[in-house]
Formats: structure tokens, sequence, C-alpha cells
């Protein structure tokens, strides 16, 4: 392939490394000879087996941070892709490959943004910062919660922070999350007697127990939502019950449960509510609480001004603020002060087979987060 | 061991056989050749990989079958035995080992109450079978059901059929099984659409959709019983459903149910019933029937009224009529016409570890067996 964009180019170069989570497979090497080369300071952050690097360029003033992660998730059965997923492929207006949309498009339009943001203004005003991982699709244990760590102890603060998570629906910057919704799992297992079908009375099923409590569950409104957040949802992943025969009434049923969360409620609520249902209907039980992240909003402020006022230059389109989906690792930027917000690609085909982005919005993608720099740092 | 009563020393003998289903291990053998000393014409009737027989003895009038299995459940772990499963160990009273209660003691008993009877009584009116099978404890395909099959082919008609299976609760024959319920089975698969928990509105979660019919159908009265039966018992067996991850919502959710029906229902009347609550619900569904069982009831008539004498005459006690409890042989023997009744030794350690009965209720049921044939017999 020749004759391509800075930015699609270096999207193609680290889409060929096959970086499935947690490895980074010199994606990282790569983003940093770049920005060694324009003048960033570099420091190598590995926890565990996960590469980090924090790397920031500039004397003082605001610090806008580029967020991301050069792992990608497994590419399923390959045989089934319409290109291999580690070969980059250009095919009528599409790039193909693993994390062509999530999210090694962005970094390269981060990456490019910032070149040519610093051949321009080699002396700007104001920092920029880039905080990437390999372990973003992970256990997110080594990843972005220990660089955020290592940012406090050394006393740097990001003041904005764009993650590029793909969050366009349709066209690239028709959404971007200003928030994320808080996650909360449970195991709960309900416990009966186990018995022979044919002598219920002298079991007590767990599966019929549980039931109207599960209706209940399922039925309640949690809460009615916000301006910026849709209502609190309540969903089973997985329930599981029984020895396998069919005469044995089992001794427990395992349900796992999320609840995707406003900040209309807390996580100590939700576990307090479904508890009291749970009791209200008798249950002999254990439950196991994992909340996996609080939910957190950036309201109006600089960094949400320059990025719509960004789309608006470049697309001329009105972009949405949302807080729709799933996690991300701005859940835990968010709680050091920092404004947050991502902004990336259309994420139609993440996690999927034949994963793949627009090659022109990588470039609409790089004059973005180009303009957000300028209307950030330059005013 | 010495000095066994002739009973007792069947028992071991056949006992000391791993007639692990559907294996016969011999057992048949032992009983053939102990019946066709007495008198007995035998046919060996081997189906598929199965073992049975049918023995007869007898000119003509009133025909009394003896109706049993030699095969045994898997002993589970061995090491968890007090005495080795295939060893037979009279301890304390009790003889322990597999197939002791399930039904090697009663299979001894019946033989051994023939040899008592036919000594006394050579030239006896009325005619006595012997219908044993090797497939009782597995799928029940090759074993009473293809006998049941050659005797009708064969116009042979069983007047009254004794099963020895170990109906007796606390006492040898405080209980007889003068019947049995129906049994039905069902695997239900409700279907939804499946999606990511962090997007509800675009899945349709089938263990939502299932949990209030499954409520309303655990909560069911069917029926009320009668004097023969208790009431129909529904009775969820497996619930199974979810990816294993706990951010899918999953396609569909399956539910594996059992009814243990009385004869105030039919089978058809139930899957009308259970159907019309999951359509009511708006359930998209699959269900899969399975009829394991008709239910069957023997009324008074002359061998329940033989069974409770002979165990007033041994033990002066009252039996119980019982309908309850699991599934048995019966149920094939019963639709030829034939009155059914189930009586052996106390069941409490049947299909578990250490199954034992006590030594002294094999001689017992001896008894009982001979008075039955002789007031069955000879009037």
């Amino acid at each position: 392939m020749t004759d391509l964009s800075p930015t699609l180019q270096l999207a193609c170069d680290l889409i060929a490394r096959p970086s499935v989570t947690p490895a980074d497979e010199g994606c990282q090497d790569m983003m940093i000879a770049r920005l060694e080369a324009i003048g960033f300071k570099v420091e190598r952050l590995r926890f565990g087996e996960v590469d980090n690097f924090w790397a920031e360029r500039g004397t003082g003033g605001t610090l806008l941070a580029f967020a991301g992660h050069t792992d990608v998730v497994p590419t399923g059965p390959a045989e089934q892709w319409r290109f291999p997923p580690f070969e980059p492929t250009l095919h009528e207006g599409m790039l193909y490959g693993r994390g062509a949309a999530d999210m090694k498009g962005s970094l390269a339009a981060m990456v490019t943004a910032c070149e040519t943001f610093v051949a321009q203004h080699p002396d700007h005003p104001g920092r920029i910062g880039f905080l990437i991982t390999s372990d973003e699709e992970g256990p997110a244990v080594d990843g972005t919660v220990k660089v955020v760590e290592w940012l406090q102890t050394n006393n740097k603060k990001i003041d904005c922070c764009l993650v590029g998570e793909p969050s366009s629906t349709h066209q690239v910057g028709d959404v971007i999350k200003n928030g994320r919704r808080g996650s909360l799992g449970a195991k709960l297992i309900v416990k009966g007697v186990q018995g022979h079908v044919a002598y219920p009375h002298l079991a007590d099923n767990p599966i019929h127990a549980m039931a109207p409590a599960l209706t209940e569950l399922a039925a309640e409104m949690w809460d009615g939502g916000n301006d910026f957040f849709p209502a609190t949802s309540f969903q089973v992943s997985n329930i599981n019950g029984g020895t396998g025969a069919t005469n044995v009434i089992p001794g427990d049923v395992e349900i796992v449960f999320n609840f995707r969360f406003s900040t209309e409620v807390t996580e100590a609520i939700l576990r307090e509510r479904t508890e009291a249902i749970l009791k209200k209907h008798g249950l002999k039980y254990q439950v196991q609480w994992n909340l996996s992240g609080q939910p957190f909003l950036t309201r109006q402020g600089e960094l949400v001004d320059a990025i719509v006022g960004a789309i608006e230059d470049i697309e001329g389109r009105q972009t949405e603020l949302s807080t729709a989906g799933g996690t991300s690792d701005g859940r835990f930027i968010a709680p050091t002060g920092s404004q947050v917000v991502e902004l990336g690609p259309v994420n139609a085909t993440i996690h999927k087979v034949d994963e793949c982005v627009s090659a022109a919005d990588l470039d609409k993608l790089h004059r973005i987060y180009l303009r957000t720099l300028e209307r950030l740092l330059l005013g």
C-alpha cells in the first residue's frame, strides 16, 4: 500500500502487530519513537506483565492528555475474517483489521495530530500528554489504574483527558461520551435443600424460591435517569442450577447480574434495595458484589467546548453528548478531577469479526484532534 | 459367613456379583438354576445388551408373577463405603452391599419363598411366574418393556404381579405401593435476543422474560390429588442460561422440569395448562415433552388382599397403601391389566453409600412372600 496519509500508515503499522491483550508487541515503541522525535519526554511504566507509558511535552499550563490502549481483543476464528485480522487491508474505502476501530486508528490520529501541531507550534503554550496502556481489554488492573497512581505520586495532574475510544455511531464525531454509567456486578447464590423430584416435601427447590424475587428485580424501576444518564438498568447475564439429572431438585442456584447505574443512585443504595427484595421473598442466599466502576460525568467545560467546537469546525456537525454504553478507562481518570471525554471513530464493528473503520474517517479524526489541540491550548 | 438362612445366603451370593446396570454378571443364571431345580420352565430373553428371563411353574389358573431386577446402581466412590460394596458383609444385624435393599434381598426372598412353597405344595393350583430384568436402573428400554411385549405375543397374561422394589419405610411391610404417580418431563427453551448488558434496549433478556412464568408454574395448584394419590407436583430440576461472560445478555435459557402426576389430571392436560401459562406471559419458546410413565393404580382386589393379609399374618401389622415415590417397572406391567403391588424391604439407604438391609427383615420378607403365595394360590 502506497500513498497513504501518515495517519493511515501508522494505523496500518500498529494493526500489523498482533497485540492481543495484554500483549503490546512493540506498538508502544513505535508510538514512543514518534513522540520522542517531536520533543516528548517519555516514562515507560511496566506493571506486572503490562506495558504502559506516559509522555509529556510543554513547560506549563493546562495539561491535555490523550489516553488510549494498544491491546486488542482476540480475533475469534481467523478463518471467518474476510481479510487476515493482523494484515491491515484497505478495501472499498475501509481499513480492515483487529484494532482498526478499537483503537489503533485513534492512536495513529493522536500521534499525527501532535506531529502536525508541534510542527506548526513548536513552542505551544500548555502541555500535551499521552497515557497509553496495553491492559484496557483485559483485567484493567496493571494499566491505567497504576499509571494514574504513578501520576499522582509524581504530582502530575491531568486537566483535560481525551480518550480515543470509538464513540461515534454513524459518522465520525456524531457522538462523544462525556461520562459513563457506573457498573455494579453481583454473584447471587440462592440456597435450598437438595432432594428427589418424587419427594418434593423433603426438599426446598431454590429455583422455585428465586423466581418471584427475580421477577421483582427485573421489573423494578431503580431510578428515572437524569439529563445526562439513562435510567439505571438491571440485567441477569447467567443463571445456573441443577445437577444435570432430571430427577434431582438442586441444592442451590447461581445468578450473575449487573447494574449499569446513573448518578441518581449509588452502589450502596442498589445493594440495599436488591437485598431488601431478596429478604422480602424469604430467600436464603449469599451475594458477592463487585463494583467495577463508579459513574462519572464531565458537564460543560473547556474540554467539552473544545471538542464540540472542533467537530463543528471540521465536520460542520453538532455532536451529541452521551453517557450510554460500556465502561472505559475514563472511569479511572475521572476520579482525579480531570475532565474526561471520549472521541473516536464509528464503533459498529468493534469486538467483531471484520472489524473495520473508514479510512477517510481516520484522517478526519486526525483533523478533529488537531483542532481540539488548537482550541484548547492556543485559545 | 456360615449358618446363614437360605435367603441371606442367596442375597450374599447375588450381592457378590458386581452387576452395575445393565450388567447381570451371572445373577440370573444363579436364580434360574434354583428355579429350574423346583420345576420352573425358563425362557432367557436377551434384548440388545440386556439379560432378562421369564420363568413359570404350574399348569393353569391365576398367574402370580414376581418381578424384579438384578442390576444395581453404581457404587459411587468405593472408598467412602464402610465395607467394599460388592463384598456382602453382615455387621450388627445389617447386611451391607450394593443391591442389598434394591433389590437382591427381595430376589433372594422370592426364590426361597417359592422353594419352600413348592416343597410343601408340589402340585399347587395356579401358576407362579418370574419376570426378571437387568435394565431397571438404566434406560429401561430393553428390559421389562420388551419382556411384557414377549408375554403378550405369547398370550401370557399376568393376573397379579408382586414387584420386589423396597417399599418399606421403617419396618418391613409397613408400606406397600399399590400404584405410582405418572412422570412427565420437559425441556423448555425460552428464547430472547443476545446483547451487551450495557445496551439492554438492543437485547431481550430471556431470563427476565421467563421469571414471571416460572413463578406462576411453581405456584400453580395442578390438582388436589385423591384418595390414592397426593397432589400433582411440578419441580424444576435444571436451569441454565448465559455465556459465562458477565457483560452479555444470553440469547436463551433452558429449563428442565418434571411433573409427578395423579390420576386427577392427564399428561395432555398438564402440557396444555403449562403452555397456556407460557403463552399468557408472551414467551417465545420451544418445549420438548417426555412421558416416562402413566400413573397406575391397583385398587382393592385379590393381590392387595393377599399381601395385606400376609403382612398381618407374619408381622401383625396393618400395612399402609401408598402411591408416593419414584417410578418402577410396575408402570410397564400395569397397562396389561395386571394387578400390581410393590413390596420389599426398607428403602432408607437405596442408591446411597453403605446400602444395607436388616438381615432379619429378609427372612421376614421370605415369610411374607411365602404367605402371599399361600393366600393367593391356595385360597
